[in-house]
């Protein structure tokens, strides 16, 4: 059928979307959502069907911005189109929803097909939960960490060691990462960081890196900066790393489901080169992972893909009951880290969690007694040294203090109402208020915690302050403190955490960090 | 946040869709798909995010057309927006993905925000999966046909005995709708007959009887058409019963899967307002059931969900393996159908069928030896002059005769090229061709089978013939047919039916019609 083309300026994600009228449609033998292959000035393309009752009149076919793109087409022209097959992929997909495991080369053809925008939100979400429903075996996850490798682009760093961490997430103010990248460096072992910003969280690793030095770096600008300093924290979004996956968390997010987080994962990780990785699998109710016994089952997976792709892998099961140090917000973490690897403050479980990550680094790197090591790295000001260095290389200011670093402007202190002992932080409540009071979007706001797990404290003590860039934030912050059990003060535990009178609406936090 | 109003003139398919830029969307703390919500002149409405690079400037937002229709908006105006959650029914359907059952106020809760478009076609796709995954139970069933009969429109009948049939579909040339109405209106029975147009064949009940009468009757009209001759038969599609299967349909169509068959069927007939029902379950390799013990199953589910909602329900397990009768199109069968009634030609297959179920029903609605009377309402023409009753009253001619139907005017026979007997029919073959050939589109488009399963068949005998309004559609029908094993002629049935040499990429008819 011959239609005329009317570009719709409008990008529909890297899909190949055409609208047509139900008639037209009707008579292609196409529904929405079906196929359409489009022929015009030699150049073919099969596109995604959309239909409509309006804004088209018969015999015109809406264009979004790619179609329009691909074939350089205006208004008017003449275009040939005509019903074809959903691309091959879609049966693949479809045997998985019926069980039917996927070999190496189904799963290419999928995450290809995915990456060039062939498969509809609608087809995506059925492979999303086909795997989600049945869980992926070695093999797939292979497969797909593969696949994602393949098609996106790759880091090339020279060297045979090629160290990297990552944390799976769910701790607020993990800041451990600015102080496990230098230490390794400090030891002449290279570790390319790419790190995520904040999605769900007040702040990922790239916000934090970003209050000290410019985390958009592209793979040539890292490369030198790997080569001179052997350590980089950039932002991996600013670079094509496994773009299927940015894909798959659009059906993931709405969801809140995660069938994906291993080959998530080691897909970014392969894609810059490690060959060293160690994946903190934080613990604790507000985590992702519960219980012990969970995170085995989690470490084995990541261990076994890792050695399917050539990346020895170790985990480190963490604790994650509170936050990590005291500080939430990109600045105050970077603040925080500064001091800490300065010498000017001490956050002992930040210390300690650094030491334990990178020391396991180095000893899987050959060095022994990498945890004594990476405790001299901090103490001997090397692993601050080796951090200044990269922020120069990456166009920061060397020389910058923690007192430099600007935090937000307002802030309010909350005191206890009552003395005895910390006895209950909810991370999930210190989130939210971080986030009330301008994360992570105002990067000076957030929330400093002067009271950590079985902290004593006096009526009147502050147990937290919380930061803003607008002093109307602060006090979103504050009501969020009152109306949820944030931090709880006590002589002892109340066995009764909460009544249940009435049908709830269950609000559990979903993490999508990884 | 403030931002001005960017109308951008499309639909989306009566979703609230606004489009924000990734700043914007950032500042406010969503993602694409997430939700916000929209105030403005006093009203509020919850919206689905989409994200762009393009076409919008920071401060702006786009509103599809069913937004900017609510607030009646026009571009610039400045409109309060701010992030919020998903709708709980979206927690339902994650809890569902879980393998959590719902209860009826959960899924009426789903169906009402499905009919409203406040959820995303990634949201849809992961109940419908969900469904198709773990399997609908009764209670799931009920609830769901009860949401859908509330969120549509009804019929109501005053009578007490309203009869009904369906058929699942799956056999080529099903007329029996044209035959069944007549005979049991005309013992005085009601019966308001919807029927759906083809989707993925070449004629539905409602394209068939558009040959004879207008099937577009609103719900004023089909009572006044039921009242003065009992029977009608209509497309369902010009009354909103069950809107929200409309909307699942269109996941189901990609995915090639169909959990919401019974739900969907049992809504509409208890919209209708029936209370006695048989419906066909036609068995064979060709159709939705391939065995007797699945279509037992499958009988057992539409018994017990009939009780549930009150319908009277039997099932008739029919023979599936080659079409009814012998004409395929929509003015093909139309004519064979007339020509049974007035008794012009055989078409014994169809009769037998057409008195079955017929029978049956008579049987439910307490008149003893239905199939007798059935059978005699056929012979005595009192069902023909039933059906030109219904004819004139749809504004039909009710003087038709069958040779007044217009068919296609090119035609072409396919001969035997050996003789013997006719040991295969394929169902899915012969469908293609009847659609390469122009149907449902081509209202005088189809094929003729001429010999059925097991009729002897001498070497340049017709099989069949195709029609068609264009030449050239002739030529695509008859290369399905050179392409396919469509009619299969020979002495002994060789028992290779395919050799598989390498990985095959499955095409599997999908059925879609219900």
């Amino acid at each position: 059928m011959k239609l005329r083309a009317k570009p719709i300026c409008l990008t529909a994600g890297g899909k190949p979307v055409v609208i047509l009228t139900l008639n037209d449609a009707e008579e292609l033998g196409v529904l929405s959502l079906g196929r359409v292959k489009l022929s015009c000035g030699g150049k073919t393309r099969t596109c995604i069907v959309n239909t409509t009752k309006k804004i088209l009149k018969r015999g015109e076919i809406g264009l979004y911005d790619e179609v329009t793109d691909f074939f350089g087409v205006s208004a008017g022209r003449e275009i040939d189109v005509e019903a074809t097959d959903f691309p091959a992929s879609m049966t693949f997909i479809r045997n998985r929803l019926k069980g039917r495991r996927l070999d190496s080369d189904e799963i290419r053809e999928i995450v290809q097909d995915v990456t060039r925008g062939n498969l509809s939100e609608v087809e995506i979400t059925s492979f999303i939960i086909a795997l989600e429903h049945q869980g992926l075996n070695l093999d797939e996850a292979a497969a797909l960490s593969t696949a994602m490798v393949e098609t996106g682009e790759t880091l090339k760093i020279d060297q045979k060691l090629v160290a990297d961490k990552h944390s799976i997430g769910g701790v607020p103010g993990d800041k451990t990462t600015l102080l496990v990248v230098p230490i390794i460096a400090s030891y002449g072992i290279a570790i390319p960081k790419t790190s995520s910003r904040a999605i769900t969280s007040p702040a990922g690793s790239a916000d934090r890196a970003e209050i000290l030095m410019d985390v958009n770096l592209e793979i040539e600008e890292i490369k030198r900066v790997v080569k001179k300093t052997n350590g980089c924290i950039v932002w991996g979004g600013a670079i094509r790393l496994a773009p299927a996956d940015d894909i798959f968390v659009q059906v993931e997010y709405p969801l809140s489901i995660d069938p994906l987080l291993l080959p998530s994962i080691m897909s970014k990780k392969k894609a810059v080169g490690a060959t060293r990785l160690v994946v903190d699998i934080p613990l604790g109710r507000g985590t992702k992972v519960k219980t012990i016994g969970d995170a085995d089952l989690l470490a084995r997976d990541f261990i076994e893909l890792g050695g399917r792709l050539g990346i020895k892998t170790q985990c480190a099961l963490t604790y994650g009951e509170q936050p990590i140090g005291h500080a939430l917000g990109s600045a105050l973490e970077a603040r925080e880290a500064l001091e800490v690897l300065s010498r000017k403050k001490g956050a002992p479980d930040l210390i300690d969690k650094a030491c334990d990550i990178a020391g396991i680094l180095l000893g899987m790197c050959g060095l022994p007694e990498g945890r004594k090591k990476a405790a001299h790295a901090i103490t001997s000001g090397k692993a601050e040294e080796k951090l200044r260095e990269i922020i120069r290389e990456q166009g920061g200011n060397p020389k910058i203090k923690p007192d430099d670093l600007p935090i937000g402007e307002h802030s309010s202190d909350i005191t206890a109402e009552t003395g005895g002992y910390v006895k209950w932080i909810s991370n999930w409540g210190l989130v939210e208020m971080a986030r009330s009071a301008g994360s992570p979007k105002d990067k000076g706001a957030g929330v400093v915690l002067h009271k950590k797990l079985n902290s004593q404290v006096k009526r009147g003590e502050p147990l937290l302050t919380i930061y803003a860039k607008h002093a109307s934030k602060l006090q979103r912050a504050e009501k969020i403190f009152e109306e949820q059990m944030v931090v709880a003060v006590g002589e002892k535990m109340e066995m009764m955490l909460k009544e249940v009178k009435e049908v709830p609406v269950p609000e559990k936090a979903f993490i999508l960090e990884r």
